[in-house]
Parts: C-alpha cells; sequence; structure tokens
C-alpha cells in the first residue's frame, strides 16, 4: 500500500537556519583559526566549582524533580538580589523568571509581547537570534543604525515623530553583538524616556555586560524606566551548558510568560539552577572568577585589535575593544567580506561576513571577528593570515 | 513624567494556566495525602549513579560549552540505537532529535506541522499539556473518546468518511495520562493505516511505555507506519531535572524542528545530556534500574486499586493499573468530583477531578489519582479518607 506524506505548516516557509551556525559548520577545519564562532572560551568556564556545586545539589534528591516554571526558587532569590544592586532598587522575586537561556526569554516575550503585524525596532546591524524571534512571531522590522555610542536613537526619533508605534525595541545594550558598541548613558536615558513617552516595550538584552575590560558598563536602560524588560544569562560568565538565562520584567509580563513556558517546556532544571545559585551567591569567589575572564579577553581584544591596526590599519577600521566577545572591522579600500571570506579560509582563518548580521544596511565591507577563544599569538598569526588573503 | 504602558499580546487572552498546576498549589499541604500530581518518585530516581556520571561528565570541559540544537551527538546515537530495537528497524541519527523534555518537542512539533486553523484529533480525556500546545497552534480541536482499549478508533475514522482531514492525531499510547489505558495492537495497526490513507501525522507520545507492571508495552504505532511521529523522555524512568526529551520523525521534520528550536533556546544542555546518554547506554544498570521502578509502582498501583474496589467498589469502577503513574477511577453513584474536591482536601486527600482533562464529554464523575509517590499503607489511609469524605 502506497502511503500518503502529511504536510508541515507554512510557518516554515522562508525560514532559515541561522547563517552563522551555517557557516561555522563551514569553517571547522582543524587548520583555520576561528575568529567567526561567537563562543565564550571553555578553558576559562570554572570546571571544579561546577563539579563541587553539582555534588551539593544532588546530596538533595529533589533536585531531580520537576521544578517551577518560573525557575527554582532559590536561583530567583539570588538573582532578585543581583539585579536589585544593579539596578538601584528593590527588585522583587516575582520580577525575575528563569529561562533556558537568555534566547528563550526573547523567544517567550517575542510571543507575549507581539501580536503578528506588530513593528518591532531592532539595531542594524542585529543580534540574528533576535531577528529569529521577531521574523517568527510575524512583526514587521524596522532596523535603527548603530555608531559608537551604540543605538542611534535619534534615528528612533524620527520614526516616532512620522507616527511609527512600536510595540518593541530591541536593544543589545552592553558590547554589541555584532558591533561591538556600548550604548552611551545620554542615549539610555533617552531611549527610555522615548519607552515612556510612546508606551513601547524596551527588550535591554545584556548578556555582555559583566564582560568590561577597563571600567564598568553604564547604569541599565532598566534604570530609567518601567517599560524595560531586562534579559541576561549566565553562558557568558559561567558556562553556556547550565541553560541559565533570566529577565527582569513586570509581573504582567512574568505571568504571561510562565503560561507560554509551560506549554513550551513545563520546567527548567533544578539540578542546573541550583549550581548557578550556588555560583552567583558565591560573590567572593566570582568576583575573582569574572576578573579574571576579563583579564583574559581584555588582552586577548587588545591583540587582536593591535595587529589589526599594525597589518591592516590603511585599509581597515575596527571597534575599540572595551568588553564583551566581538571586534566589527570595516574594509575601507573596497573590499567584499563575502567574496574574501572563502580565500580568508584558504589561507587559514575564518570571520563572520557584516552581511550576515544586516537588516537594513548592507555592511558587504564589514565583518565580526571573535576573539574569545584564542590567545595573543594566535590572534595576531590570525590577522597575518587575513593580510596574505587581501594580498599584503 | 507620567509614562505609558505599553500592552500584550492578544495571544495571551483565554491562555489559562494549566488547571492541574493551579490544583497543585491548592493541595500541597503537608497534611494532605496528594493524589492529584504527576510526578514520579524521587526516592527511586537513581542519584549516586547521576552524580557519578555528572562527574565523569565534567571531565571534560566541552560539555559546559553550547551544544548542537539537535542535540549531543552521543546521546542521540544511544537513543537512534534504544529506538531501533524498539521499533525493529534502523533508525538513523538523522531522526533523532532530544529536546527539554518531550513537552518541548510536543511544542515546536505544533509549530512544524500546524498551520491556524489546521484540525488535531486528541483523545477524550486528554493530556492537558498537549492540549496547550494545540490551543497555541491556533488548531481545531476534535476530541475521540477512550474505552479500555485505548482511542476509539472507528470514531475516527467515523470523522475521516465525514470528510474531516486532520493535519495531526495525538495520542498517549501506552499507559494513558489520565486515563490509565493502553491502546490494544488491532487499534494501533487500523490509526497506522488511517495516517497513511488519509496522510495525516499520528503524534505517539510515549513517556510511560517502560513502566509497565506484567508485560511490556506493545509495539508502538510507529512500527507500522512512516507517519508516526514518536516522543518519548527520560524524566519518568531517569529524573526530570535531566530535562532530556526526545523525538524520532522524518528528517524533513527534524530539520523544521531544528529551525524552530534555535529560535526558541538555542540547545540543551551538554552537561544533562551526557549524563542522560551514559546512562541510557549502562543496560544492565539500566534493566536493573527500570525493573526496580516497576516492583514499586505495581506495588502501589495493586495497593490503590485494590483499596478503591474494598472500600468504594460499590460506587466507584477505577482503570487496572496496568503500567505508568495514574488510575482513573469513575463514580458510578452520581458523585461530582469537582464538588468532592474540597471535602476531600478537608479529610486530607487530593486527587484530580476529570473534568480538569475533559475536551468533549464531560467526566464530571471521574478522577483521575497518581499512585507514584505514596507507599501501599498510606494508599489504603487516602481511599479510607476519601471513603470517609464521600459519607462512607
Amino acid at each position: 500500500m502506497s502511503s500518503i506524506v502529511p504536510s508541515l505548516s507554512h510557518r516554515l516557509d522562508g525560514l532559515q537556519s541561522s547563517a552563522i551556525r551555517d557557516l561555522l559548520k563551514l569553517t571547522e577545519r582543524p587548520d583555520v583559526i576561528g575568529l567567526a564562532g561567537g563562543l565564550p572560551d571553555e578553558q576559562l568556564m570554572p570546571r571544579d566549582r561546577i563539579a563541587l556545586a553539582a555534588e551539593a545539589a544532588l546530596a538533595d534528591r529533589s533536585r531531580l524533580q520537576y521544578t517551577q516554571s518560573a525557575g527554582w526558587g532559590p536561583l530567583r532569590e539570588v538573582l532578585a538580589a543581583r539585579e536589585s544592586a544593579r539596578l538601584g532598587r528593590t527588585v522583587p522575586v516575582e520580577e525575575v523568571f528563569v529561562t533556558h537561556g537568555s534566547q528563550q526569554a526573547l523567544s517567550l516575550l517575542g510571543e507575549v509581547l507581539l501580536d503578528p503585524g506588530a513593528l518591532v525596532v531592532v539595531e542594524d546591524p542585529a543580534y540574528v537570534g533576535a531577528l529569529q524571534v521577531f521574523r517568527a512571531a510575524g512583526a514587521r522590522i524596522v532596523a535603527v543604525p548603530l555608531d559608537a555610542e551604540g543605538m542611534r536613537v535619534e534615528v528612533l526619533r524620527e520614526l516616532l515623530d512620522r507616527g511609527e508605534r512600536p510595540a518593541v525595541v530591541h536593544t543589545v545594550s552592553n558590547f554589541h553583538n555584532p558591533r561591538g558598541v556600548t550604548m552611551s548613558p545620554a542615549r539610555r536615558r533617552e531611549l527610555a524616556e522615548l519607552a515612556d513617552r510612546y508606551g513601547f516595550w524596551v527588550l535591554e538584552d545584556d548578556p555582555y555586560g559583566e564582560l568590561w575590560f577597563d571600567r564598568p558598563s553604564p547604569d541599565p536602560v532598566a534604570t530609567y524606566s518601567p517599560n524595560v524588560i531586562r534579559l541576561s544569562s549566565a553562558s557568558k560568565i559561567l558556562a553556556p551548558s547550565l541553560r541559565a538565562g533570566w529577565m527582569v520584567a513586570p509581573g504582567v509580563v512574568c505571568r504571561g510568560v510562565e503560561l507560554l513556558k509551560q506549554g513550551a517546556d513545563l520546567c527548567g532544571s533544578a539540578l542546573t539552577q541550583q549550581i548557578t545559585a550556588e555560583l552567583l551567591a558565591d560573590t567572593d569567589w566570582l568576583a575573582a572568577h569574572v576578573d579574571k575572564v576579563r583579564r583574559s579577553y581584555g588582552e586577548r581584544a587588545g591583540a587582536l585589535v593591535g595587529a589589526l591596526r599594525e597589518r591592516l590599519g590603511h585599509r581597515v577600521v575596527s571597534t575599540e575593544a572595551a568588553g564583551g566577545m566581538f571586534v566589527w572591522a570595516d574594509f575601507t579600500d573596497g573590499t567584499r567580506t563575502t567574496e574574501l571570506l572563502p580565500r580568508a579560509v584558504d589561507h587559514g582563518v575564518a570571520y563572520v561576513p557584516g552581511s550576515a548580521f544586516a537588516v537594513g544596511e548592507d555592511y558587504g565591507q564589514s565583518m565580526r571577528l571573535c576573539f574569545t577563544t584564542s590567545d595573543g599569538p594566535v590572534l595576531r598569526e590570525a590577522v597575518d593570515r587575513l593580510a596574505r588573503a587581501v594580498g599584503e
């Protein structure tokens, strides 16, 4: 008997795999120095401290059980205390919601905050994971460019003046992925004022804020308005496999997210959430640990930016590396980074072309370079290879 | 300055928290014997074996890193081998997809398989987590009743004869939650034939299949048709906090689920996935462990059903407890279980009224009783209290 094959949903039409992920597959050759990835350095992750915490967590059998959809209570309490300190106000536990990485917070918020056709403003270039969420929600997406001070809020203001009414404005406020920049305090205040005046949600997506090199990140946008939902994660300071992200949001938003989380995956893991809570609560240890990550990444970023200026400064302009995981560089000599990539890989170095993050602009002469997983000499060798690939 | 509060999505309208979860909150008084929950017994979870596996997993730092969206490779291989044995055919790794509990598989499949307005056939009474997913997908839901042999496939056939064309038919084929019954081999074959003839997907949701007491569960529905997507989980045989569920589905479905998983939460935890893989691959240990769980649950189920018959047999009919975690019982004397519940809680026992799972029918005189977390004497005491609550 021949059988009829059932069909798939139209939701899949046009949905494409992340360009970055596909590229990563192509550039995983062991002889290629990978600046294309976006991974924190596993050598800097606190393996022994996690093992201790795992042992402690498993002493209590209830850590093997299902937990609350909003997150294991003691983790929410630790996060509420941390966020209270960061925001300068008391954040009640009810306004903290634990998710499976901050990507899940974005995804559930996309459903809670957006009706199909709603306007979402993103930064250009954009964090691709956010674009995926907003596209899946059927949002209309408008991009506002970034400069050295972060989102160009005056462009957002022009949009609003023209009568556009976004439901959500998304920003990676600190050490932007991919653009490397941090929003200035003045722009943060301005963005918050616009959110209050026009009644939109700001999603302040902040996985990198603690990874500053020389001076702490500015006060969060959420300091200035109740209309800001803050997202962060333990992936970049502890370990991605804890899958611990969180959001700070008004109770009504958290309750909406809770309803959707029950259908999405019931709850997170009490085991990895207790490990996360123990490490975040061990404040002296945590301060020393994060400091070590900062120092290593700072040295690597310095080596990468230094080599770019020394070897390619006459044809490449790059961001200052003040924190986070990425440097953004623009060719000023007309080099197209998508065309250059295969030649670069042949020379043993990989990056992500700017076009992978482009929304409104082209970014055809730009590239994102990740400095987290290579040390100084390797990064300098990577830039040498890049120079040879462009014919130096 | 007064600020304008942004609004929430209309998707939340009418979305309600799971009735079971809300009820659980009300019945968590320590003096109440809880037969309302749906949790496996944490005392039977292999804590020491998990601790060993956690130590082994943490010996490799790469277990702290992000992993593949489709799941950590070696876990997919272990699952492919297990499912090959279960299905009697070689299941390629590409057809195995690891999710954050099988609830996430349901949720992502809801998006991959269903357009708004698509027809979904569920069993009545239904697994509430599946209903949440299908409602969120905007599906039109039609219920087919269950009897002692599982889904009444002849009712589905009548629907098809009348011209209804479901996109998806959902079944909990073994030890149904909440109804306790198992679909007979003849009905499995019949359902698979209908799927082939009419081109719909069968979601065979099978978290309880290994928890049989006297004889193994019948061959899966997926044995009989390529149009069946099989879902299962480590939550009921190992531990929920591993958050390891999986599906076996054609490659085209897995690729759709992968695209959505990237946006939903990027990936699972390499740490808990390695723990799960190690335990599932340790076949001698696993066989002994699952056997122990079976024996305990079998004794408890026997005690509960025995007490129901002895104390309430003249006014209550219950399922045979052949496996799984639940007994379904119907009052034959007109007792309304929703009205009885507050009185039952006053007498120190809680259950879930049948109406919480009802789709088409009423089930007003039914209740679901979970026997997993109480031993024989406690279960007999629970039935005594229930008998006093109905005025015996």
